[in-house]
């Protein structure tokens, strides 16, 4: 206990938000409200007053907004965060000595009191206030001053009580020598838009030749942005487009040897050609990703690379850097392994090497390459088998110097580990969505997701398949479980993706009964594909994303409610606008094989309707206008039309 | 982030118990086994392990204690606090390459692989071990190393696999080079037992003569202990024992002017004869104080004195240090107000004063004169009119010095405020029992001291009755409602205590109605009794403080539960020990009125029994026994004769 501080009579206790004591930011984006609570409250019967301060971080002028009493000694206030960056708030809260004297002296004057002596007090906290001020401000407090002495009245003490200007310069210059500070500085993290609203398509960029049987380039991507960007998706994701090793290559379906002409995975990164600052030569050159970035741009999308920290055993790094790979002693190079599967095309990082420090600098220097070359968002592969320290100090010096750069941990493991990537900075995060089936499943993720501290870090990102991730379901569920599913990934979260064409073609084929992979996966060969076949959803998803765009609602992951519904098969969930000037309300038949219906009970509070209401429901997939009333309104949904009703609620 | 850990790969996180992030200690008493958990986890596949350290403040060394996983990444470890003071513990943890090296050899040795160069990686993570160990470990160790490259078999690896002599040296002498550790060192506050367990009775020295009319003395109270200490009590607390101000000195039920004779309000501290460190001088000397203390401890009782930091206006430090105290404008020195309320016959401290090291010193010397005179248990009045950072440092300086001292905050506001008081270092609170009347009432209210994190720091003390507070249930329910309420105020917390001997005689007249004040309160006259009337509730109070020292169930707040009952007015609750060697189930009728009769349903796992078990309950009140079958069973319980039970559950 600090005895300088012992005259700060105001306690300021559980500040939210607040993660792990103040060792994390919460995460916002910019233009958003943050609302900032504590408890507040000091010793005595005086008043405490409070501000709440924030800053950009790295200045260092505090901008000040009030901080105001609620509830049980709980206070509030709110600033919005308007660049992009982080922001530093912090509380400061006094014992107000001349609103404590106010309020006192309406009750003396109301008690019919002789209050001279303490009209003379009061003139004396003005006098220092004036003290403190200068200009008009000073002379207008000091004339007050002046008045009250020279009256000494009940009259001007209720004056004083009332008088608004007089009370605004007092808490202007308000006596804070004996302030209370929140006990740290806390955090925000505040992002680009693009962080909380995306819509993502991935796409394996050597597939995207029209020619047949011909490896893609990166001028193929620039052909393929225009199908994308009809069906409305923003951030384009492509797969390592890096040299691909070829020792221990992998053949297709992933086979241990590779035939004359397999092409390998591209997370086989760095051959002889260059490691994870050069491009496949069968892609391309820098220039043509210059090409390719600036034709995203065009387009109105933004591109995604994927980094992942292994070596292929050919990867320049193996050579010129043997200190940062573990040697076994019989003088080779630790291969991944997750005993007893070898993989022996995959060198992982040592990053218990003792140069570790020159390892991370350099992979940090590989996000600034790409940075460099107009790169603002990345997806990173299995992060969560890289230390998390790494992890906090990369992205931390990333962001400090590029706030507007974005980051996806790809990390399917435990949920605490999953939390921890998204605490440290990561912008988003994949989730388990793929595998959650039944209404109750659905419930109960999203309320964590969305209802509890996880909200303020862990930015859920929707994928209903990827190129590892062929769910059992999509596998027996046909074209209605890809457009349930797509329609779940893109109404429940605000960020979601799909790895295409496979998806918008239904492909559902897996290598072998129980397994999520896919047959003739392209992970391990070129695979092209008639973009117009009749089965597509291409329509399906240009109406979907259109959706995300027109309703804001849409756009968050706030105010997210599930609604009762009758039918087990039925899942109801709503999402608004604080203000109800937008409100959809969405039901899927989660059962891809059959019509189902049932009555769904809304919440009604949700829409500031009432049992009586009268409203209209507008389908934004069909067009089709409902006329519902109260709570209770019957539904229908036939799997192989439209699975899901995604109604804009107009009262 | 600092590089220097970076490679320090293990997260420490969310450890518990902890409290506002590490800010504050919690509190444990001597003997107490503390359960230490925490988020343990890695990047990668690597294991982790983990020790959790703890050592008495001020000792550098640390006793280690296996920290374990047990559910969902989720570790656990306990350590017993055996002696008064505090303790630090922290945890430490690390990726434990020899662990993951014998994990992966099993299975390569279960998949039939080549596992000689393995054999020789392990060879030298015990070659390593062995350079960190001495004498006879480092020889085993060098052996096995040996033993392993001279074999090089599978079956010398399945014997390093399950050797258990071997595991153990090899975590004795882990690579810890590159621990983790939890980001703080936490603390705890071990008390000595009485925190937890104490019956408190409290007495005015002044009404204790047994000549009537006569200001008692301390020899009085000394007459007065053997009645105390047959009714069980172990805590005797005076009121504050200091000379009364007789300036502004109130007069009987309050009078704001005294009369000749009146002998004003012992809390009106300070006078000609001296103030905090001085004895009223009809009460005795400092001898006298002596002989008290020593008679006390002698009856098994101690002695708690009152501590009221407020001065008469003639109370020494007046004239002496006027600058501990605010002045008006006139002249004249603030007296306490709560406008338009004055109270002119109190001074209070201004702890805003420039010089209030130098007031802090001087009150933390009150709490020492009195410690060094034997004194070893405060009840601190009103500490939520004092700065919150003062107690802080007060009680942390004396406990540091005096670890066995025990301090009981006497505030009664808000909930917030009264925990605030807890965590900083108060070691017993009083709480809201007093106005807790209803069934829904005592669940949700124990509830939260018992099952929330304010078990962790919040001591409750339940007083049925205070020289303030005679409630208005006290004033209209008779003598049941003086039975009932101590029977709960004994059996739902492990510290409780009444007034006496107001209590034990029922007294149940207030000054006025509406008022929760006594008539003719002894706050500001002299009172003297009939201890042997026939209504007194001495013998019950005997009985009571007996079974809760008989049963230890009762000595805590652990393992509370409340019980069905299809009764309103009947409450019912068990306490168990961890072994259910002790089990008590509590049935009171709230009612004092009318019989209330009804079924207990039983939550049976708590007693260990199930629905078909049979089974004896032994009212300890009555001597009764009653067989009881299953969860379900009927009670009747008249208020004039005894209003509970308090059966002993016996399977």
């Amino acid at each position: 206990m600090d005895v300088i501080h012992g005259r700060s009579r105001v306690v300021i206790e559980r500040v939210t938000p607040c993660l792990d004591g103040g060792r994390f930011p919460v995460k916002r984006t910019v233009g958003d409200r943050v609302t900032v609570e504590a408890d507040v409250f000091t010793d005595g019967h005086d008043v405490a007053c409070a501000v709440l301060k924030s800053r950009p971080v790295g200045t260092t002028l505090w901008t000040e907004t009030p901080f105001a009493f609620f509830d049980n000694d709980r206070w509030r206030g709110s600033f919005i965060v308007s660049q992009v960056g982080g922001y530093d708030y912090q509380i400061e809260a006094w014992v107000d000595h001349y609103v404590t004297w106010r309020r006192d002296l309406a009750k003396r004057i109301d008690a019919g009191q002789d209050i001279r002596v303490d009209l003379e007090i009061g003139a004396r906290l003005i006098d220092a206030a004036a003290g403190r001020a200068k200009g008009d401000a000073q002379k207008e407090l000091k004339q007050w001053a002046g008045r009250i002495r020279a009256e000494l009245t009940t009259d001007i003490g209720r004056t004083v009580c009332t008088n608004e200007a007089l009370s605004q310069l007092m808490l202007q210059f308000a006596d804070r020598s004996l302030a209370s500070f929140s006990e740290q500085i806390y955090q925000i993290t505040v992002d680009r838009e693009r962080a909380r609203f995306s819509a993502w398509y991935e796409v394996f960029p050597r597939s995207c030749s029209a020619v047949p049987g011909q490896h893609g380039t990166l001028w193929d991507v620039i052909e393929y942005l225009p199908y994308v960007a009809a069906m409305g998706f923003d951030v384009l994701y492509l797969p390592p487009i890096h040299p691909i090793g070829t020792k221990f290559r992998k053949g297709k379906n992933n086979n241990p040897s590779a035939q004359p002409g397999d092409v390998g995975s591209p997370w086989a990164i760095g051959a002889a050609e260059g490691g994870h600052k050069a491009i496949h030569p069968q892609l391309g050159t820098l220039d043509d990703f210059a090409a390719l970035v600036a034709a995203a741009q065009t387009h109105g999308m933004e591109l995604a690379l994927d980094i992942a920290f292994q070596c292929a055993p050919d990867h320049p790094y193996v050579k010129a850097h043997p200190e940062w790979f573990k040697a076994r002693p019989d003088g080779t190079i630790q291969y991944a392994e997750n005993p007893p599967k070898k993989y022996q095309d995959i060198y992982p990082f040592d990053f218990e090497t003792p140069k570790f420090k020159e390892l991370w600098e350099e992979l940090k220097s590989v996000f600034q390459f790409w940075i460099d070359r107009g790169v603002k968002i990345f997806r990173v592969d299995n992060p969560h088998t890289k230390p998390f320290p790494f992890w906090e100090w990369c992205i931390g010096e990333l962001k400090a110097k590029h706030p507007d750069v974005l980051f996806l941990a790809e990390a399917f493991t435990r949920p605490k580990i999953m939390n921890r990537l998204g605490k440290l900075g990561f912008s988003q995060s994949y989730t388990y969505f793929a595998w959650r089936y039944s209404k109750q499943d659905f419930i109960e993720y999203l309320e964590t997701l969305t209802k509890t501290e996880a909200h303020d870090f862990y930015r859920p990102n929707f994928w209903p398949n990827t190129p590892d991730i062929l769910t059992e379901q999509m596998q027996h569920g046909g074209r209605p479980i890809f457009v349930s599913r797509v329609i779940l990934a893109a109404t429940l979260a605000a960020n979601y993706g799909i790895y295409g064409p496979a998806y918008e073609l239904c492909e559902d084929v897996a290598v072998k009964p129980g397994s999520e992979e896919y047959l003739d996966s392209e992970k391990y060969e070129i695979r092209q594909r008639n973009l117009n076949a009749d089965h597509s959803l291409r329509e399906l998803l240009s109406v979907l994303n259109n959706i995300r765009r027109q309703n804001v609602s849409l756009q968050t992951n706030e105010r997210l409610r599930f609604h009762h519904t009758d039918n087990d098969q039925l899942l109801a969930y709503s999402k608004r606008t604080e203000d109800r000037s937008n409100m959809l309300l969405t039901v899927v038949n989660l059962d891809p094989h059959a019509t189902q219906h049932g009555f769904v009970t809304l919440s009604l509070d949700e829409f500031g309707l009432h049992e009586g209401s009268t409203y209209q429901v507008c389908d934004l997939l069909t067009g089709q206008s409902y006329t519902w009333h109260g709570a209770r309104n019957f539904v229908q949904l036939n799997p192989h039309t439209v699975p899901a009703h995604i109604l804009q609620v107009r009262p």
